[in-house]
């Protein structure tokens, strides 16, 4: 079973489009934790636990644990190790390098770790991706248009290419789609620029979306749900609106109830 | 004294503009050394050992570490430390992310693994290297044009901006001098690529400039030591050439006189 067989399966057994980002912070978690590798890895079994019912994924930012050092590497194998099997996992690495190199990438993150899917950065080309695409059974989301302030100086410059002019956005989502050999492409959007979003939906109705910017980012919700399609599904990310939803004994239940809400709310987005 | 100090005094030290790639594979180790982390590990020591005098930066890779697990972590920040100290050490990372997990990066990288400078990649704009650029005593090279194949595919597209049309990557040159207000940015130009970066230069020439793809790559030489500036100095990275010079017992002298060689013809093209 491929990723997105796998993610859709999880979409229609949770009914809920909501990726649970694992970003741990030492400074943010529960009062109670140790701010320590031990701290960080009781805080997100709890999360796991409390949040699974209602995730159709996990997504675990590698910055993070690379943050903590060799022991964070460690972590971050037992925390996907944690993470009910029949829930895809993606590894948010936003890796790009030369062939040779991005070959070692992929064995780091789909052989090492065993992601179920990874993102990755456009800006090296085609080559640069081919060691991760060559996984046909994994997920490979794209970056195309990314949630943070600064992204459209890069990201939305106007680009020519075959007599049309474009924003850059928009010619990457036509090149992952002219990438996507093995059906196993596709790209990241954030929430916070919907009608970026709608667009590249239009322009490539077939390919998944990883969605993320909503919740802290303060990113619109409704663009990303109605760009969901059960043939190219997407999935929309939250981390810090449900990791740190409260930082008492009782963060758990809060992270749960931020983590329904947010699949209730996207349930009555789609039911509309 | 900030990272560029430190080159420019390691370069007239050495005489030499010659960095040292540290991609180590297991697969690719002289015969003789067990294929494990400490094989990798004696591998390394020796190829510093026995080119340190010819060089005037090392870059490890990231990827190759990674790729051998948490143990790889451990390996690489030992490598670091095995480096002698007045020569500078640039991690090879490529990372780019937005601005909350940018910092947890520029975390790992300048403060849990201490290099002197990094590579990231430009795609997502400003905001996601400023917590690198916030370092103002280390070196951040920014991706501009990579040397592998099919970067020209993205880096080439032309990008209309204030009424002039650029490749994109000549955009981005412009886009990180703006961004350079602590003086310590560079750009990875590749090697294989020299038109562009004789055009990089020129628009540019300001930037010191990072040069992978010669050697096993088979870049032109000449195009990269001509762009060199004592104010904005040009370091060219052999990695597979240097490293994989023979695979038997004396590998290690055969590495250093590749690293002596390379050394030797960038003097001669300086000489003119």
């Amino acid at each position: 079973m491929g990723y997105f067989e796998k993610l859709q399966a999880a979409i229609a057994a949770r009914q809920s489009l909501v990726c649970v980002g694992l970003d741990p912070e030492l400074s943010r978690l529960p009062l109670h934790l140790p701010r320590s590798i031990d701290g960080v890895r009781r805080f997100l079994q709890e999360i796991i636990d409390a949040t699974s019912e209602f995730a159709c994924a996990y997504k675990p930012n590698l910055a993070f644990f690379e943050a903590l050092g060799p022991a964070g590497l460690e972590l971050l194998s037992a925390t996907i190790d944690a993470i009910p099997s029949d829930l895809p996992v993606i590894g948010d690495a936003k890796r790009g390098d030369v062939g040779n190199t991005a070959r070692q990438y992929a064995t780091a993150l789909f052989d090492q770790l065993h992601f179920d899917a990874v993102t990755v950065n456009p800006y090296l080309g085609e080559d640069a991706l081919e060691p991760f695409l060559d996984y046909t059974d994994r997920g490979i989301y794209v970056l195309c248009r990314t949630s943070n302030p600064g992204a459209a100086a890069v990201q939305n410059l106007m680009v020519e290419r075959d007599g049309e002019a474009r924003p850059l956005y928009e010619q990457i989502a036509l090149l992952v789609q002219s990438w996507n050999r093995h059906n196993n492409c596709g790209l990241v959007v954030g929430a916070t620029a919907p009608v970026e979003l709608s667009k590249i939906r239009d322009l490539t109705p077939e390919l998944p979306l990883l969605v993320p910017g909503v919740g802290a980012q303060g990113g619109e919700l409704a663009a990303a749900v109605m760009a969901h399609r059960a043939s190219a599904p997407v999935v929309i990310n939250a981390s810090r609106a449900i990791l740190y939803a409260s930082n008492d004994s009782g963060f758990a239940r809060s992270s749960a109830t931020a983590a329904r809400g947010l699949r209730d709310t996207i349930r009555q987005i789609q039911q509309g």
